[in-house]
């Protein structure tokens, strides 16, 4: 069936045609949103509402039910109450329609009758070869295919498939991920998964040419081996990002009452995390920090840190920062020192590592970037963190071409100020909020990620050396 | 000399008159930096540049040497040679300048032949009344009397002292902070501190009437019992928050080259932090978020806390955060729980702790502060924690309204999205990034914070309760 559920899925992100319940011609009902975000981002398929009241909704013909329309049907997208939700299935089968996005609340999260109820919608769906995304759940969205489960939405493409088990958290990372840089192959928002669950998506993901890094909100899997052994396999082709959340108690419960799902301990996740080789995350931050550095990522040799700072205090709490994340500051070669000695004055700088540039910065655009080659080209480190409170458009595009030259990770630990778009005075400039994605997507595909803490980015060089490892691991023990 | 500390250092907070060495009529030296700072504040005492070389410096009538000038100079600003140096002290002392601040680097943070020569010059200094700030800082920025140590600093007061043992972060806490709602009393870059030090200005702004929170950036401290008495009585008036660095050996290497600081160890540390009921911050970030919370506390009773969301995730993750921290969730009253089922709809919603809302807050702007309203008067609630995605001006204030009902403790957790300013499609709308200081420093006066992660929101409120358990310690303590 494995095979199966990965072309099934490949179809439900591919579907000719849609049909739409919920929606009024009077009224703005969950439909009508639903509806709108297809025609939003241009859905160029068709799209058929279904409304016994109307003759039209949002200007597009509307049906009464499923039969009477005439044409075949890939996709229906549900947001009516409970209890008219079977019905619809039914029909659904008899038409033939592929799958059922059920957008409607009110089932496992609520207990053992809405258990009941998830299980008798997949005996109906099984009767056909239907499959169902939800309930409780935002469905789909695919730029390149013009799905989409939020009205404005944009339709630019990139590598990232997500996974969530929150509907809204879907929206806000689409939205918020663009405004970062980050740019999606396809997103699911798979709600309780009676029947399409975790790890369906995952494995379809795993072998989706539009993917090349898998994110995912997570609270509980119903089949951890199957996970386990799916994320270990998947992992040595893609890098998969967890933010898992549900391990206390008032978050287990929180999850119960979200998604029906059973979070689990913290120390059965960290196994697995290990042993799968999953990049762990804690917050919405995290995950676009580890995302922008997993995109097209160079892997370090080893731990040792070059660090990189002006103003000499964060160099301090930088240091600190990878010392705690398991880095080792790299010792510089004498060639190195000599080299910086001569690219800034040696009162109120440092040439030892961390590097303190001092305020000649202010003065100097081409210092940090000079002093990034520099210590990047030095044999005895195997990655950079760049601190760096604002960065504009050329400072960017200066520090992507050290990149290419140097071919190490690098993360650039700067500041909230940065997306404000606000310069600090004559001295610092911040790029431009309109050119803000663009040129993060710039950075992320040359392997330089952005963070918004010190912490932040040495954990991130951290992932990326433990990912490294456990590609290491992986190929010895395919080998041998 | 405690008495005699506090008003030597006001005295150097109000110059009359102010000399600048180490500026040129010809090219841009780092004293005309330090000039050009005074004059876009507006400084308006009187500005002697001191040059040989020149008739005038910036428009402004130039002198060859101190005692050329004809009337009293208050404060004198060097950034000359190291070599240079003792020569202008020892004329200060003559003229009778009350204190230098140096510039210039290449002192204790270079080894012990730089520990002489700052010797040195306390020793000139202490044949008159001077005292000497740095050398390797940046000095004052008061906007009340308008100094300055960086141009295009901002004139608006507010209640918080910075003291900073890095002096390219003190301008960024100055202009990053104006432009996260956090304003300054006053501010002090102290570099290496060979005479007044860091527990002189802690002293001074325990009693300055224009400071109510006091933060700092430390790398160490020369007096470590001095400190701690200070400390512990300060914060019996006003929080201290304390962003400490250097604490793994590479940190501890780079303070030492740094502002030659001994960094000292965690463990140690910690005992400090503890009983002096310090706020501990790791980086910028957490520093901003706690200063927005410590500006004007509602003190919570205990650790009894709300979660309101509307993403279903971020309540699960939010109350692993809030438990993470050492809060509990709050368990509402039946009242509670029937006035929030009348909010919001039932499905896809939940009204236990974490509430979550559910898409509703996206056709109902209200919800979320009547939501706020609704736990804020439960009397099982000590505090609450809202994650809200996006921010518009209309619901900080609703926002605010709630708050003066409640007068709990509350923080926001929300992205840096908020920051740029930029709309999700037509539903969610932020604030204008030309008001957001504004329209932050109301929320923290209003006793409401703004964090970038729910982890930084829960560790606030957890700070707000410990320091509150501090001062009733310290009360039970005094009045036994």
């Amino acid at each position: 069936m494995s095979k199966d559920v990965v072309s099934q899925i490949d179809a439900l992100f591919h579907p000719k045609s849609i049909a739409v319940f919920g929606v009024s011609g009077k009224k703005l009902k969950l439909g009508n949103f639903l509806l709108q975000s297809f025609i939003d981002i241009g859905y160029d398929g068709k799209l058929f509402p279904i409304s016994p009241d109307d003759e039209t909704v949002m200007g597009l013909k509307a049906y009464s039910r499923l039969k009477e329309i005439r044409e075949p049907v890939d996709l229906i997208v549900i947001s009516v109450r409970p209890d008219k939700v079977p019905q619809i299935i039914e029909e659904a089968v008899h038409k033939g329609v592929k799958g059922a996005v059920i957008f409607t609340s009110g089932y496992g999260e609520k207990g053992a009758e809405g258990r009941r109820r998830e299980k008798e919608l997949v005996n109906i769906a099984r009767k056909g070869n239907l499959r169902i995304i939800g309930p409780n759940c935002m469905g789909f969205y695919c730029p390149s295919t013009k799905l989409s489960y939020f009205p404005g939405l944009s339709g630019e493409s990139g590598p990232i498939a997500f996974i969530s088990q929150s509907g809204s958290l879907s929206n806000i990372v689409a939205f918020a991920g663009n405004l970062n840089g980050l740019f999606f192959s396809k997103m699911v928002s798979i709600g309780n998964s009676c029947d399409l669950d975790f790890n369906d998506f995952l494995e379809y993901f795993g072998e989706d040419p539009e993917t090349r890094v898998i994110a995912c909100y997570l609270e509980g899997v119903s089949d951890g081996r199957r996970f386990l052994k799916l994320a270990k396999k998947i992992s040595t082709k893609k890098p998969i990002i967890v933010w898992k959340a549900g391990y206390t108690q008032g978050g287990a419960r929180a999850a119960g009452s979200h998604t029906g799902s059973i979070a689990g301990n913290r120390e059965i996740w960290d196994a697995v995390f290990k042993q799968a080789g999953l990049i762990r995350v804690e917050n919405l931050s995290e995950l676009f920090g580890r995302l922008g550095a997993f995109i097209n990522p160079y892997l370090p040799r080893g731990n040792r840190v070059a660090v990189v700072s002006a103003p000499g205090g964060p160099a301090v709490s930088t240091s600190d920062a990878c010392e705690q994340a398991g880095l080792k500051l790299a010792v510089f070669s004498e060639d190195t020192k000599t080299k910086l000695s001569k690219l800034f004055p040696e009162l109120g700088t440092s040439v030892s590592n961390p590097v303190d540039m001092g305020l000649s910065v202010a003065f100097d655009k081409t210092i940090y970037p000079r002093c990034a080659e520099i210590v990047g080209q030095d044999e005895n480190v195997d990655m950079i963190l760049i601190f760096h409170f604002v960065i504009d458009e050329e400072y960017a595009e200066s520090l992507i071409a050290v990149q290419n030259k140097i071919r190490k990770p690098m993360a650039i630990a700067t500041n909230m100020e940065q997306l404000k778009g606000k310069d600090f005075g004559q001295t610092f400039k911040t790029i431009n909020p309109d050119n803000l994605p663009k040129i993060l997507r710039r950075l992320y595909e040359s392997g330089i990620s952005m963070h918004y803490t010190e912490q932040s980015a040495a954990k991130t060089l951290m992932a990326l050396l433990k990912y490294k490892e456990f590609l290491d691991k992986n190929r010895q023990e395919t080998e041998s």
